[in-house]
């Protein structure tokens, strides 16, 4: 492990992701574990951490964390910093956790714009930072439970939105009438009629005109007729809602003023699949991102900051 | 209570109400019971109505009832008519209670239109017959869990939408991060406040323009700002979701060619009042129904099935 030069940490809310790097940037190790910070008891982060990185951690080596690990739930609160923020202001503002463990907390990054909206994220920012930032402006796209919408200007985060997409799915899935039809599983054995009830959920909301709300109780309505069989029905509530969302963030980004919009998407292979599938019945090409992005990222920040040697430049 | 020429039950999943009526068509008891049907055990249907009846019923007085009693996890299933349907469909399609009980259901109502969109309706269909229906075209909105937008014409229910709304309040405010910042009640001490609360959340989804998946997240954002105090964000959350609806609903109002949109609003009065608040604030003037609509309409019913005399005519 002396070759170790920096343990990158990606811990949020339901997972955590752990990476060792070498002394020129590569990853070496990577972890795993559900030990998200809403499991961790009694602030016994250290424990976990040490755990999941299968070694007492060495005081040489500087451990960098981005995620939920930094809001007020996590080890310590790392405040957030404010847009237009890039890998500068991130890496000035890195948050020591205390205890004398040589680790520091990316800050999330927080939005009031003109209007007054407010928004936050945590462990997005990190990802965006390994992602190819040209200049210009650029959209990327990061799905998940709390998907972000981002505006890139010049490698900076100049404006976001969220959308609550994925925690609505589950709470319309698991807590309405539309889950006494589902099965418990997301996907039926089926793929291509699972792929076909995804096209047509999309079908029904991504046309641009509000149609949310009333096409919900349809999937309830055609079920009760036999006319969507259980197992296909949450991939029909995940396209209407993944369609409704690329309905109002497609809006969103003509507001923005992008040239051109080609989203670049980071994220899991489950979601990348279903946004680009979405996108491009949407008539928009998209890029996918490096699964790593948030391993890049902290790897940037860390050189940024002078945590590891500047040489090294990893793709 | 020789006097009874009539048991009504509005009989729904959470909830029952039945009225005793008189032989003008009166109403001279009412009672409230919080056992809808999913809260009956062992299809002891019977017996929980005769203890709300607080008499055991006599088996000379016609007991009708609506709501999902007739649905498949009710007392027997009442198989829906489709639209249109009048007073005169429902009537003769009721569907009789087995066991020697003098009580028969009246059916739900389903649609199919010709884009193949299936909605289903129970226990609406009752309170829709118990309102001054005219000639010609009609809007009439029944907010509730399952919120419905019913096209009237010439005294048909023609053409309807369900609106999850209710539902989904619940889903989010409960079962997503928006619940870590609210309090377990609905709504705070200070009225005034609750108010303009429910009316910025209207404003932010009122103005056409598809932006409700965008907007849920603020409520947090602000939250953790504290720009909204807790006791305030879930009328700021009632407020985005039914300003969605109301948009959506305009929309299909427009589709359905409806002369002048002035919809007639069926339901429990603080429901009634916050949906008469989001259409004022859309500059749409509404009249309120009866709140007895449900037993209304059900008297209507049996009068039209002659289960009752024909001459008393109760308003």
């Amino acid at each position: 492990m002396s070759q170790t030069a920096l343990i990158g940490v990606d811990w949020g809310t339901t997972s955590m992701r752990l990476w060792r790097f070498s002394k020129t940037g590569d990853i070496i190790e990577r972890e795993r574990s559900d030990r998200g910070i809403l499991k961790v008891a009694d602030g016994k982060f250290r424990e976990i951490l040490e755990a999941v990185a299968s070694d007492s951690v060495a005081p040489d080596v500087p451990i960098l964390m981005s995620g939920m690990i930094g809001s007020r739930q996590g080890w310590i609160e790392a405040p957030y910093v404010f847009c237009p923020a890039d890998i500068a202001t991130l890496a000035d503002h890195l948050q020591p956790v205390p205890g004398g463990i040589n680790a520091q907390i990316v800050p999330g990054v927080a939005l009031r714009d003109v209007g007054g909206r407010r928004d936050v994220m945590r462990g997005e920012e990190t990802q965006i930072l390994g992602a190819r930032l040209g200049r210009g402006r650029q959209l990327i796209v990061l799905p998940g439970t709390h998907c972000k919408w981002v505006l890139i200007e010049d490698g900076r985060i100049r404006d976001f939105v969220t959308f609550m997409t994925g925690e609505m799915y589950q709470a319309l899935r698991r807590h309405t009438i539309l889950a006494r039809l589902m099965p418990d599983t997301d996907t039926g054995p089926d793929v291509e009629a699972v792929r076909r009830s995804f096209a047509a959920g999309l079908t029904a909301s991504l046309d641009g005109e509000a149609r949310l709300m009333q096409s919900l109780f349809g999937i309830r309505a055609r079920g009760l007729f036999d006319e969507l069989a259980p197992e296909l029905a949450p991939a029909a509530l995940s396209g209407l809602l993944i369609g409704a969302e690329i309905s109002e963030g497609l809006a969103l980004s003509r507001r923005w003023g992008l040239a051109e919009i080609a989203p670049l998407i980071i994220g899991g292979d489950i979601l990348i699949e279903r946004y680009q599938t979405a996108f491009q019945q949407a008539g928009i090409s998209t890029t996918t991102g490096n699964e790593d992005a948030g391993a890049l990222g902290l790897w940037r920040i860390a050189q940024q900051r002078n945590l590891v040697s500047q040489a090294s430049a990893p793709q």
